[in-house]
């Protein structure tokens, strides 16, 4: 008999972006439950506000019925076993990626032998997905359509006008 | 309710290192079946017949009811389809592991877009085994216990002497 | 005034890919003519002859009206000088690809300093074209076509079958 | 008959140094024209103002004749085609350099597919120049020549003192 | 007859943790002297004050004889000279340490070419403490036994309360 | 009072290179004694014989008073130990390099704990010798003054003439 499985993918998805929802869509197929979740404290000067990103986060995800929208504040490794998850997902695009990941991984499981941390590939469209590099298209009214939803586009178009 | 899924973890296997079995244990937690399956094609001049490479394995992973050991002659996407299997379980240590295994999951993903690969990361004690410095070791008489089981090293041993 | 300049494309082509193309196209439009030109030797136990190699290039180039086809025997810098080259192109995709050209490009400085090597970017989508790999594929039947033109394609699976 | 084809170099030049200068050379050989460019949001807070860093790549290009120098505030691939440029000069000295130019020159091609992004290696004795490290020397007293022209060098001396 | 050698271990130590005591325990049995350095500019805002950090790292390497704790102000190779060092020691983990350290190494290399930088290897049971992981752990009242020595976990936890 | 240190450099030396003799050269400054050993099984098929290979270790480390020259068949660990070594010398010119050196050098150390491995960066002159492309370059005739030594290019010219 199949056993229940819970999956916790958190970020700071201050927006979240195309590539961060082609990795959620692979984790929705891989666990049974999977807990999007915005890490309150990851984003020094965050742009949107915990409830905004939260907001776009289920906007984007209202076609996974198995994906879950929350947010936390402190160690990640915590919250993964409060949530009952049985892995940390994370999407690895690129080779400075890995090398971070990799350290918060073993640093991870240092804390939390129990989780367990899974790599997915996203799709190579999405390799390319700077969050500076948006800022900087962003302000410069530059085409975010590859990069972004329209609604997030438009609502990450005008937070950067204002700052 | 929760689904039923499987994971395949293919490879050479010439002979299964801790290492391997690091990442077994780990894939069984995540998937409700592990198939542990001998691409006989993998290795060009294989040191152990497929036949030993399966007995070694399943001595390996007798303790794991969830895992089932298997051989296959061909894509590995295509046994992945054959095996009902969701994902396909890749472990990563290194640099250098992480760009083939990239190239291979891409490769993979253009032949079947519905086989996910997941990458695990085995526990740092295991980051150094590579199959060519083993042989090295059993060459010489070096102690074979940090990186295979007993019974494996003494098979390792005998097939290396004889070489 | 501009001035004329020669770009090299040295390779084994065994057999061209799309990935190949990709770069050849991007070369075109920098270079005024493009020598794409088989290395001889750069292949230890070619599949094709050096003869079928020209013929796929010429083949897959011939909408390319700057683009001509070659072949040499000896040093890369060597060629590059007798063809009235400014520079050799290279495609890196990745960074094994990088580290390897980047080695080859720094030892053909020592050899030719007037020789600069250029490198360029292909389309993401193709990124992973492994040589190695598409033998496998050609082996078992799989799909070739996201990584050669039919053509090529054709004859890359009738020459595999033979092996 | 050979097409003129101009070279965007951009950067924030904060200052330029014999690294930039090598490139600056090898790209004036392969392009018509190059446009060396300073992009004037690049440094958050920079060092030399955008004339004086005008000044500083006058002075340094001055015995190339086919090299402009200007500067630009906005995204870099509308410059590249305000300029009539057809493609971005980088160079790359490091394996970190490439995954940051890598991600550059793939957001570019999303943002104008046209603009193509070639990759120069300079000479290795500039391998190791990091305005990081530049500063660090420059404040305490250090030898600056190995890195910077004598005029860019004094001028750096002094304003570093001041800060 | 044996020469004596000094190592000069530089480094911002704030804190100094358990993978800094793995290399400074490494050199320590290679030089007849190692000097561990706390560069007093190295950290931006320092969590500990030059003094605090120096107290740490005489606690933590009380027990070895040939060690000595200092700090400094200025360029490292030229602390380097003063203490009569013949090395620059420098533990590399990971890729990214690789990168980032060889860049150091090639530029004290053009500032003093008589000093030498030696690259050591910690256990691998030290290659995922990040001091802004550390941060984070201590900050959420996290386990920092696998990181750090008691004494050296009781000052940080106090530290990371007070801001 | 000072401690003697032996340092081992084991290799292939097939043929040394003026990249070797950088690393032998900045080993003798930091051991009393260097041991350069020819591993006499570590090429598969070697171009020189080992007392061929030794002769020009003795040539070219003549001028190093300190430098003795050997060669070893078995585990290098083994006879770092019964050459009473307290290190393994190994240089590191590339990422690559430094991938697979950090695999040997964990598998040493969990082969015997007690030797060291230290990393040393050659000059950046000699970050291009790859002995692949060395012995392109001498069945062309190409110049290998800037990798070898008089004598060595020699004899590998007359060598590779042969073969």
């Amino acid at each position: 008999m199949a056993k229940d499985r819970t999956g916790l993918y958190p970020g700071s998805f201050d927006p979240v972006t195309k590539g961060h929802i082609d990795i959620i869509e692979r984790a929705a197929k891989m666990f049974d439950v999977v807990v999007t979740a915005v890490a309150a404290n990851s984003a020094k000067e965050p742009l949107f506000t915990v409830e905004e990103r939260i907001e776009m986060l289920e906007e984007v995800t209202s076609h996974l019925e198995n994906v879950r929208v929350d947010s936390f504040c402190g160690l990640t490794v915590e919250f993964a076993q409060e949530s009952g998850a049985a892995a940390i997902v994370r999407g690895i695009r690129a080779l400075s990626d890995f090398e971070y990941e990799f350290q918060m991984a073993l640093t991870n499981r240092k804390l939390a032998a129990d989780i367990e941390t899974l790599f997915f590939m996203p799709s190579e469209e999405h390799f390319a997905t700077s969050s500076s590099l948006l800022k900087e298209i962003a302000q410069y009214g530059g085409d975010l359509s590859p990069f972004l939803t329209p609604t997030v586009a438009e609502r990450f178009g005008k937070k950067m006008k204002k700052t």
